[in-house]
């Protein structure tokens, strides 16, 4: 069979991760293009993964015929318009979080997709392709845990990468559109539901920086599911010991807690300062397994002509949820979420 | 310096476990009366630690000079009545937690200890003198971890012991007054402030019966305190691996977790289960020393002619802030507290 | 019951902890008089403790008759002695580790117990007295791991109290016999036998000083049992992270691990070290209640009329053992145990 | 730079796995032939992992000029003379652990790799490729523990594949050379070090099966080393949990500890078991990276012209010391290793 295809679109961090994966790792996939407004980098990057084609202009990209799909790691306010893009020429389409951002972006997204059910989309969320926990999801999905009643999500990222933090806040779409959302879809997927209430907290605690452009240091909302289910979520931007995504789910006959400690390794340190272990404190440390397998399994369903578990809505509607939250926060209010 | 005589009121099995400490374990403290409505279990913890004086009436009790201090263990409802009849009485009062179970009670019992300043009254909130928890109140005292910005409070009681849950019900207070009261206070003592808001949720997930006296069987709640903290509470009354109270201090530069694992020793086994380690399954078997901290604490007041730092305010606070959550279960409305 | 008449011997820190517990602690136990060498520190504990008769000389002790019961926190050298001299003079004796510093020594304790079966005679190992050694002991014994094959045991002092282990070393016996005792007797207990050989290596890796008295500050051995079962000890005096004792029995079905994190308490502290626990630094924190717990059995068997578990054999041949560990070590050679 | 061609000889479990991250895995490499004994074996991996050339004789596939590398998973039998054969062929060689069965083998195996200081030779000692213990590595090297004196490694297999294991039994080479090879590897790659003297025990505990072929199925070993640091062994096939590599290194100013649970992921269950994870029940799940990453480094030196760390004299040293150990545990005496 032959390999598909693809283009990835935004080399930064994630997007040269996500690159070198479809170079290189991604069986079934070919790294055909490439795409960045910054021609030094995409020099670099065709360069080293040794990419024939490479174009600055997303819509000069969309016409190479044979490119058959599209990855897209393009910042986020364009996520919308390239979704569309790209599926009107007949691409099949991986986009990194999030649809959009605002609720018309999420809107003209899904429609885009949903106009071309000829085609693959797929949005990343990529914790649902950490093993830990899809091994959690299965237990839950099998009905181990019995009946699912609350989940816990922490996202935090670490201090020392608070200063690059406020400098990508006025283009973020706050704490909890850039780091809760990926919490947000967790719990829809553990709870099998949607909130119908949200009422989100926080403030600047450490950094004021942040009430600059409206956003937060830390904040926490808590959320009722429509099947009755609970969730509580909290993220931050200051964690002293690194980059620390835990989740807990407590059903009514097990519980299930994934990743309690974001330890780097297996190594235990007996020293001074008693039995430690050290941290992960870049996220593609901790979920570089993960990105690999979102797209893997992009491209198996390109390939076997399956649509992926995760959908154009469980994308649209964690943007919601988390534009919910954003409500909530500034006004002070419990806000429902119409779902 | 002589032995203060004090009386126990109340043999349940928290109040047995108290008479037990006065009698035997507590320095600085004689058992010289044993009060109780039912004269079987009087008789038998009279018999077993050897108490001189017993009564099944608290006035007659009262009515006893030479005893000095009261350990209140009594039903959480003659709370109010005993503590204001007690320190009318001249007494020292030790009460276990809640101060009463309507906010008047909690106003009646505060009123009566701002009558006698020259008595010590201490609430029963013994989490605060678990040497963990007591450990991590020093350092967050003393600045180690930053400005506390968050607190994570988890009261959960094992399903094995849900039938007593159940049979306990209808006169227990519901959830927040009976469980969630303890992580109230602490997150009050660990943040330094008392909530303004809150919005609690939960339901009957496993156990209807508990909604036929308007509980349910798990629940959380946020809470946005006047300092611009959070906090975030679960209880549960289905735990499947036992009794588990853990609670997590997160600061702008350092986060505490106090008891992330209820395991009930040091032993670790490993077999099909894989590597596992069991639970405590009775709070007694927790916090068996806590109890006997808080009740040395009163009698070391009372020698020493000092007052405790835990006074009639918090026990009140908390027990109002309880109120304020179940008003928001019931109504599914964001409650102000007032504070 | 009358509670039994006692005198503390030996007033160092451990032997003030037994004269607390035997004032305060101890049901059943009456701390009538005091004995120690010298008469400052005498003074301070008979006030402290309000203990009626004090001496400075072991035999006006024994001469005093309304003592039923001795408890021997004296110098090692002294035990065998002191356990003769006490048995024959009709008292009940708890004595601690180990029963004499020499093979002679051990002799004559153990024929002084044998003269005497009318008195109840304890040699202590507390850590058999710790509730989850007692635990896993229990497991063990009914059969819950299989056969059990090969024990783990590690004592380790902390490196901030290597200054006094060296101002020590002169008089302790040396590593194998000060602290591997401990875990010789802890092997024997959990695998039912008595090594046949055993090999001892070690050296002064850090500290020279110890090499002066023919000491060394870690050491290891290991020893093959009767019954074909396997032992592994690690001893040593420089553990960076405090006071350390953890086992590990490993049987044909389950594998046990006690205290494999000698953490001090419940909290997890999370800052730029990563994630970390702070650990006991001194033994009485770790084993406070183990120290209690077994004077406790003592005075229950004095009242009772019964013998303990733990017998003078037990002591002896773990002494015995022990010396053999060190004359392997000064050899070099494979020693057999001769039991 | 063009990729290394390579060929894949021995297509068992192991071997399968080589052949695929040659073919997809690892960089700069290039699978082009594969040689195994069984005709069906050697079509489904020819076929699966398209392989243009396949073989079932060995010196076949070293006429093939093209093959610049050879990659050694045959049966240990073979090692020593597919090693010569391919070097004196002109192939760089990787092989996987032993480099031979009898000490002849290791010697033949070692001249070989002397007589041809071009070609790359690399024994797979895979450990020390997995990235906790080249984490701990690292910091052993640059000072941080101090000085290395003690030396802890355990190998496990789990208990649900003891059948396997008997069945393999006669051709293994027996715990020590199988298993604690290993460790072996470990000990003197930590300490910096060989043995000069080891001591083995062990026995059939619970399937006298393998005393059958002069084996055991569980035993442990210590040995001192010629800088005085000491090593304990514990090899076992009846691990009740898993799969289980642990090790420690004990330094004077800081010890290490390696995968002291084998928790197969991130989960931690609460059940009625207490609080859980469940363990790696396989090695190809616990070091499936590390035996990717060996025969990258393998790959890179080749392209690279250097040598890797690891040479056949630590491979060689490795299968004399597992000799001595099995040799002392035949005669139940102390070996002295002669190195």
């Amino acid at each position: 069979m032959k390999p598909v295809k693809a283009a990835v679109v935004g080399l930064g961090r994630l997007g040269g991760r996500h690159a070198e994966n479809v170079a290189r790792r991604v069986a079934g996939a070919e790294l055909a293009a490439l795409c960045d407004a910054d021609a030094a980098r995409l020099a670099v990057y065709a360069e080293r993964l040794n990419v024939p084609r490479r174009t600055r202009d997303f819509d000069q990209l969309l016409a190479i015929d044979e490119i058959e799909a599209i990855v897209l790691v393009s910042p986020s306010v364009f996520h919308p318009e390239h979704i569309s893009k790209a599926l009107d020429a007949g691409k099949h389409v991986f986009s990194e979080k999030p649809l959009g951002v605002t609720a018309e972006d999420c809107l003209a997204a899904e429609q885009a997709v949903n106009r071309h059910p000829e085609l693959v989309f797929m949005p990343g969320f990529m914790r649902r392709f950490d093993e830990s926990y899809a091994f959690a999801h299965q237990r839950v999905k099998a009905g181990d845990i019995g009946k699912p009643l609350f989940f816990r999500g922490v996202s935090q990222d670490p201090a020392e990468g608070v200063r690059e933090a406020i400098a990508f806040a006025p283009t973020s779409g706050g704490l909890f559109l850039d780091m809760a959302v990926h919490d947000i879809d967790l719990a829809r997927w553990f709870l099998g539901s949607d909130p119908e209430a949200v009422w989100a907290i926080g403030d600047c605690y450490a950094y004021p920086e942040f009430a600059e452009c409206g956003d937060i240091d830390n904040g926490s909302c808590l959320m009722k599911f429509k099947n009755g289910a609970m969730a509580c979520l909290f993220a931050g931007r200051t964690a002293p010991h690194g980059y620390n995504v835990e989740s807990e789910i407590v059903g009514t006959e097990r519980i299930l807690r994934i990743s309690s400690v974001p330890q780097r390794n297996l190594v235990e340190i007996m020293d001074g300062g008693g039995v430690r272990r050290e941290c992960f404190q870049r996220f593609l440390d901790r979920f570089g397994p993960s990105y690999l397998n979102e797209v893997q399994e992009f491209f198996d369903c390109v390939r076997e002509g399956r649509k992926p578990e995760i959908t154009v809505r469980d994308g649209a509607r964690a943007t919601r949820i988390a534009y919910k939250c954003k409500e909530s926060l500034a006004t002070g209010k419990l806000v429902e979420t119409g779902l």
